[in-house]
């Protein structure tokens, strides 16, 4: 089958085997998926990782290991979607429902575990939904970052009238704003970009350049900028005990001032990956569009370019369409 | 009057002007103040603070103005303890009762009012806390600092078996692990005194030294350290998702490693005052052995010395007594 392979000198279009599910997991053929910040971020060498690019996917299950035939639990001929952390289901963050922080887990694409850019990938089955019939392939691949976007109001009590800034207009950055939108939250967004924050704006969302943003006492800040520089801005923006969530994965520091931090109680939280759920019940009612979000669509054949591409700034999602 | 002020030179002890209540404050004889680790990072420039120190007393009410006629409201000649925040009363902070955030606010001993360290100090009316016969001055004395341990719990949920680890054996550190343990949090707590780990012991408190310590995934840690070499033992204590409360005010700047914050979904708190009410409650409890803390008291005429004294490894609380 046709991969794109994270390799020593870079990424590679590779003809590798069809992987076989091992105990508990599907072998599932990928009909669409995306290109992630965090795999351009692992290709310049975060996280250390090799093999199969790829953890956004929609596809159908080709087979399950043992199969599962109680009638209505077979998932085989079914279109899902996965969530990316498969744990070892025997530690106690497993056993808590955790799996996701599991020490010893592999995550698809990112760790020990190969990725969606690829005709086929295997994963757990108790890691796969299906996709409602209302969610059509182009809204469905975006259940995992939307997931990510609604990991902030697991972590958090938002409120209808939460004092929002998100700080970022790439693909995360917006599908937060949208999130936070529909959540209720009086909120801005600070963007570098003008058609991503023509997007926004189309949203009914407010955006602005972050050059011309004055700070107006936010309760809460996401940072889905991908870049430490916008930690400055987050915290001349909070009000006291405001509440800044991390959303980018990047290899880098960030350089705190205690004293404000302290005096002023402010909260830091890491965020990552969230409820799939709750992901695809927004993309079946419609609330989210994920059509804006999409700059391209190339073949598998293609997916070096698709990733060079996802590479440029001016880039939203870029999608690998291994149907055509 | 006698005082102890902080000048562009350092400390001195200085004959000055008892002070007079502004409208709606109250005019408070010292009996028993204390010296914090606060008050000897003003010293070394922190906050670029100028003005009598010190924000940890008990003492009677001498005058008010005006003056509450109304029975059972009058204050005067009543024993009391002082939050150490005055807001302006007319920003939104302050009608969302956050005075302590209020940023025109002026600070007891440490922003634009002059502290405790003196025979005579002014409060707001609304500031000060009437001392149940229960507690004697020696105890009293310590409701600002067990106030500041009790917003840890004011902050995050505390339960019964959140396996939580305090940095650092200092007052505030001793204070903070007393009221985890009364809490119920399952509790280690890490030393560089013998002197002082001996105390955490004798109240039933495991504690060991730094270099001793081996990470056993944490819910809960605080760091009360005042010194950001603590910052990394604390990420490493802690389990996936837990929570980090920065307890320490210094001038500094920490360094934190965003991938494996975001990855692990750490939240860091800054934690600064707390609730009075709860502290006199477990002061009139006898819950927090208080007594144990004392390292020395000295007469307002020796506040130099007794500055001095604080200012050693060893210490612990020194107070100022004005009565002798």
């Amino acid at each position: 089958m046709l991969a794109l392979v994270l390799e020593e000198g870079g990424i590679r279009l590779r003809q590798v085997d069809i992987p076989q599910p091992a105990l508990g997991e599907a072998l599932v053929k990928v009909r669409l998926a995306g290109v992630c910040r965090t795999d351009l971020e692992l290709a310049k060498g975060y996280m250390g990782y090799r093999g199969i690019l790829g953890h956004e996917f929609v596809g159908e299950v080709m087979e399950d290991y043992p199969s599962q035939r109680k009638e209505g639990q077979n998932l085989v001929g079914k279109r899902v979607v996965g969530e990316i952390n498969c744990g070892c289901g025997q530690c106690e963050l497993c056993r808590s429902g955790k799996q996701r922080h599991c020490p010893l887990r592999t995550v698809l694409g990112l760790k020990d575990r190969n990725g969606a850019l690829a005709e086929y990938l295997t994963l757990p089955l108790e890691n796969l939904h299906l996709v409602p019939d209302l969610v059509d392939d182009r809204a469905a691949v975006f259940t995992e970052p939307l997931a990510a976007a609604l990991e902030i109001a697991v972590q958090m009590h938002l409120r209808p009238d939460t004092r929002a800034l998100v700080i970022g207009d790439g693909k995360l950055g917006l599908l937060a704003a949208r999130v936070l939108q529909i959540l209720g939250c009086d909120l801005l967004a600070l963007g570098s970009h003008q058609s991503k924050m023509a997007i926004l704006r189309s949203w009914g969302i407010p955006a602005i350049p972050y050059r011309e943003y004055q700070p107006d006492a936010r309760d809460l800040v996401v940072d889905a900028s991908g870049s430490p520089a916008s930690f400055e801005i987050a915290m001349a923006a909070l009000k006291p005990q405001g509440t800044l969530i991390l959303k980018s994965t990047y290899q880098g520091t960030l350089t705190l001032d205690v004293a404000p931090l302290v005096i002023n109680e402010i909260t830091v939280v890491g965020s990552r990956c969230g409820p799939f759920a709750p992901a695809l019940r927004l993309l079946a009612q419609n609330l989210v569009d994920t059509e804006s979000l999409i700059s391209a669509v190339y073949p598998a054949s293609e997916m070096e370019t698709a990733f060079a591409h996802a590479a440029q700034g001016e880039a939203l999602k870029i999608l690998v369409n291994f149907e055509s």
